[in-house]
């Protein structure tokens, strides 16, 4: 798994989160794509995307850092799923609720060209099943 | 979310698998679907995806009953992710490891005809995470 193309886009697009690189982190998602913030707050198309990722880095005081551990990549087409142990720290924030270990649950669409962009970004993964309830 | 065009068609499927309409099943799905049959066995693609259908319902002795709960519909462009409380029950197999609740992911792709198509379906969720480690 640690040769697949996905894990490599995901590592870039950290990356970019954490040096705030935002046009890069924007170039990561889909025109649609949609970013959840926090459960019940969705941000939706890249642009978007780009100005949650600047509030969430000013949030932090650019002391962010966002990292994956164990993925699991499920490939159907040009589609993907991907599950992956998310890493959110902060040595500014470290009470935040953003501050924590989750099961994300991020889902890919491969361009024509062969080039995967995430169109769905949810770190909080089925913990969003409990704030329905 | 009552009325979501993704919660019917989904509510279809569950009742073409407990009815063993495994033609109706195989619709549902995309040709390149992929089906999590249990943690480390996928299937790939509808014909296989039925066939593996076909296998559940004979190992359950046709007391398979599938049904969702509460409900997450995440809409980005032509796929959606959805997050839903699974329950797979069988009087039959009232020990099995497939009985259980489940905090189900299923991802899915409007076609050009606006039809919703699963691409992935993977009632275990983040629980395939444990199964990398």
């Amino acid at each position: 798994m640690g040769d697949h193309p996905l894990k490599q886009e995901i590592a870039k697009a950290d990356k970019a989160i954490n040096e705030r690189d935002f046009d890069t982190v924007a170039n990561c998602y889909t025109d649609e794509a949609v970013l959840v913030v926090k459960p019940g707050t969705l941000v939706h198309g890249r642009e978007s995307i780009k100005e949650a990722f600047k509030k969430i880095a000013d949030y932090f005081n650019d002391s962010l850092k966002v990292s994956q551990g164990d993925m699991v990549i499920i490939e159907a087409g040009d589609i993907a799923l991907v599950l992956s142990k998310t890493y959110v720290e902060s040595p500014e924030k470290v009470d935040s609720a953003f501050a924590a270990e989750r099961d994300a649950i991020y889902v890919y669409k491969k361009t024509a060209d062969g080039k995967w962009l995430c169109a769905i970004d949810n770190s909080y993964g089925v913990e969003l099943l409990k704030t329905t309830a």
